[in-house]
């Protein structure tokens, strides 16, 4: 059924394939009175752009964000945002090759199976590209957090792992992220995962990546129980991303080498009078819902499948090929993935935000 | 908002408390003509009943399933299919000194920050009570599924891992999982779970395990992309679950370990000269749309959170206390996971096969 | 698809049959720390209850409602709340004559082509009996709109019209309506309705009526366009009442007569400094929004369709037959329908009131 | 919550204000393998557009449908398809002076206390504007209704009445509607209501309409009861239209004066043995259910409310003022509603053919 929209209270619906004319997305539901601008949107848009770096696509997008309806003088009216962008660096016949032909480990096969018919030209509908407006909307959705909860609310993703290469937790520094290519949180990895990311590139091969992201400053209360526990709702959102595989919620599969001790998470009085937990075993999530703490989400993007190797595979009339994916590819995906999670986790709690206020508040005797 | 409803075409909503006079679910959007018993619901229910060993709970329910409507002369009408089960072991009383204080690493916590209010007994709402609704809802999505796709489709779980044991998987033998106390697929490794679960016990510990759900005879183009993709509903299904802390479909986080090469599934021509994939890294899903190869989804359960130790916590009044959580537990609250996972796979199948159907069929002229 | 549930934010779903076990529904979405009990309900159940007078039907039922899940301690907790009505004057035998005809003007016939089965005694699912359900729901949706709204918010309707014969709206007089069998508002107009009604009876007809439902001390902003405008949704619950033909809001079709000029509500400043509207043509809706005027509601309900004269019909070998439907019915089923009416009006304005809530409250930095 | 998308299964989103850049929708869930193209949508577009006539406003738009996405040689993909129309003839500053006054009986006042800010010009959001949207969705919902009914359903509309004069029934010709600015039926009322909107006109003022739509070939079946049933979605689609106040189907709101006698549709069986029923006085729904009868709707249009006649409104400063609103203004907006309403029954119908396909169909052996 109907399924290119996202969330209940704060939804948005996203339309646009990677080489049409332009993509594009209606958010519903966005509060009145928020003011946004393009340039808001831009910045977060930026992040996940193409052609940033020599380890990422080098297809050329501005990738520039127009508000089309449902901001008014600055301010938004309570009425759909629609936003667009307009393909710029469009290239159909570098995929002529690929018209019949399914490309293994794509969604070629599965799209032209379910629906008799695809858009073929950079994987149509099924491209990443859609992930810039999940971007888009999570720039709203970041505002719609601040206007709600008075600016408090902060989010932040990291990779920890490319290919073998892990981060050292230890020298976990968020001020390195923008510093480098790979939203690298550690400093000392940076030039391995460079180094090896060189390598892979030139073997014409691929490699996966492990992404965290992390929410500060959540109130106690978010999340709907039973189906729409927020970890719920967060593992819907991340495995909707393209290439992603795994998701994790606090320690995650790690759990398993815990006991009921090891993971407890125990809760004392601090200084303040306010309950504290000592440790966050948990992600931040009891029950589906935010216990106050931080909340931490993992998920892990596939390596890329377009890859310099000949790989088995049929084409349309089931005869038996070879293929070699060409074109401009990200070595790792997972990298520009980073920004993609960081909008969905927004989308999630800008929703849960809103969710929770419907069962929680009152009107005066003046509305 | 209202979430205690799961799916969309094939939609079920539960109701009930651990220690409340009885639970329930509404099943809406069932076909009709469908034959159906309660013996063919209690069936997957005996699977996940306490006091079958002494390795899960010992609480005493028969949890005997009543059919309450929707279902005349034996098949169902296409009406709303009312079941539920009498609470017969409800022990309030045992709950009686957590009124007022909150077990750590449960939701007390946080559904009394939520919603001001908790029925204590038990967890309430929270329990993994709420799971035996689950189980019962699978066993009509089985039926479903079995009516539209001839009898076709087949899903079956196992546990892969308890604490650090993990099985061996060339000893995998699904007849195996019925002989033991654990769905465990390796005959060797049952002595193993045993002693280390009876040691845990023995401590008042607990400890975490990993189940794998597999659904074979899947047809191709299941799966509603972009926001109800096939592998992101598993995730949401089975995140919803209590105490599962991450989710992985086909090769999961392990995938960031093999390169665009390594991870292919490569497509040829068997012998019926139909496509066959040489592997199945990618879990039976690519693009969020099944491949017809089988879907392979793992999750992890933490540790029980009531244990023989003591932990710090809070009360109600923010006074700090020690807590030691006795009362009838699961040692290992993943073993009984399985039927649930089963179940939850079921659902989301039974809900995307009538999804695929809405868009890919026609009506005859006669109709 | 699953079709049995009605609203957003407070949601209820409901099962049964006429001459099931039960019927009952479960409330999703009630905020937390509302004092509820049944005798609450039962005093709206009360009012649409069978067998009350000899106008409507003798079927006795007591209509006792249960309270089953989602209240603690006398207070709504935010989970579910499962509510049912054991069915006492269960007759299923009555109605073996017809399990093979299709009653005309009942559903019978079409619940047959479109399921291919049907539960045949007294309509099954199809029957007004699902309607308690309804007004047990709205009896809860009251108790919200009290609880957000401090009890300012009333409800309440009339039968304005019995067969041909209207009320005189100049003798219109709220304190009349439960002195007599017909909510009636006209005391003159009772004694002719009751001559017409006896009259009808005995001819074994059935006449049709209309009702008006009023709401008063609405605050201005709820209805929540484009497609859940107030008015929307308000048809919608009220065409989904068993046997309404057709639903106005404000002056309704009586527009067409009037003019720009006629039809507009002037606004004023009145002595407190607030605006006033100097009339209410538009039922205190604009633009699908509440404007704080009264929201004035109108439905018809059609002749009952079982009557003791002989009409055309088919059995379900497509034979023509003759049918008489013997039974318990209401000469004028619109009469009952006004608890119903009004249970909908309030169902639909506590989901309103607490999606505008989503949108226009902030969490404080407490939260 | 969220509000400005139709449908379930086939969806559609709407954005965009009467004074903005563009218009548009998002198309969701539309079934794969459809020829489409910009003229299908065109011709129904042009139905409906503004400066047609000298009876409509003379704002001057082409209203130029474009599609941007779901499209691929001229077959939709079964991913969403957006549409949009460029706005050509914007005068925001004919609004300047309603900037800070609210038009009576328009959504100025309910706009600005709801979202505490408004898009003034020419009312925004709340403009008719917005239904070139649905015309656009209308005219697609045909095209799937012809892709799975093999173009057997007919869906046609006329307007019955202008202000206080009807048509005549026995002269209703349906090749008559495209033969005259009002889609009237009746050759012999077209001059009555020239005259009478030419005087109504002249005085400044304005006038209501009723439109009928028919829909013909629409197979038993469709509805999905209890609360999605096919008149109350019909009845929440065409009360969603702008300034509709009242909704009946079949008969409507003369049923009261009926009896179950003459109110009874009889059953016979034709000479093809099938069965037949001799009267519609249901409009071809029964239990919510279509009975293969045609679907007849009715819904009443108020007189505009931009009338040049001076009426007393208040500013936003809660000062008294009077204002006559001049403008480009339809003296009967009622009838460019005829496109609207077939429009909305079309998606109606759409909508719900691709649920009963989704619970009666199975799946073939080799899918």
């Amino acid at each position: 059924m109907a399924s290119n929209s996202f969330g209940k209270l704060f939804k948005f619906t996203t339309y646009g394939e990677s080489h049409g004319a332009q993509i594009g997305c209606v958010l519903d539901g966005v509060p009145p009175g928020i003011n946004i601008n393009e340039k808001d949107i831009q910045v977060d848009l930026d992040k996940r752009r193409p052609g940033s770096s020599k380890f990422v696509s080098q297809r050329k997008e501005s990738d520039s964000i127009k508000i089309i309806s449902g901001v008014f003088e600055g301010k938004t009216t309570g009425t759909p945002i629609a936003l667009h962008i307009i393909n710029e660096d469009q290239r159909p016949k570098d995929y002529e090759n690929i018209k019949n032909i399914y490309r293994p480990s794509h969604a070629d096969y599965t799209y032209q199976m379910k629906y008799g018919i695809r858009d073929h030209r950079g994987g149509g509908r099924s491209s990443a590209r859609e992930t810039a407006m999940r971007v888009a909307a999570g720039a709203v959705a970041k505002k719609i957090l601040a206007h709600i909860m008075n600016d408090k609310v902060k989010i932040r993703g990291a990779v920890i792992q490319v290919g073998p290469i892990k981060v050292n937790r230890n020298n976990w520094d968020w001020a390195e992220i923008n510093q480098n290519d790979f939203f690298c949180p550690d400093k000392d990895c940076v030039s391995k995962w460079k180094t090896h990311l060189e390598k892979i590139r030139k073997q014409g091969l691929s490699c996966g990546a492990i992404i965290e992201i992390e929410a500060n400053n959540i109130p106690v209360g978010l999340g709907e129980p039973i189906y729409d526990k927020l970890d719920s709702n967060i593992a819907s959102a991340l495995m909707s991303i393209n290439a992603v595989k795994g998701v994790e919620i606090g320690d995650g599969f790690g759990v398993v080498n815990l006991t009921g001790e090891t993971n407890a998470d125990e809760i004392i009085i601090d200084k303040n009078n306010d309950p504290k937990f000592t440790s966050n075993h948990a992600g931040g999530i009891l029950g589906g819902i935010s216990s106050g703490q931080d909340i931490i989400s993992r998920f892990v993007v596939k390596p890329t499948s377009s890859i310099l190797r000949p790989i088995k595979t049929i084409d349309t009339k089931n005869k038996e090929k070879e293929i070699i994916t060409k074109g401009r590819h990200d070595p790792c995906v997972g990298i520009r993935a980073v920004p993609i999670g960081e909008a969905m986790i927004a989308c999630v709690l800008a929703d849960h935000v809103m969710q929770h206020i419907s069962i929680s508040k009152k009107m005066s005797s003046k509305e």
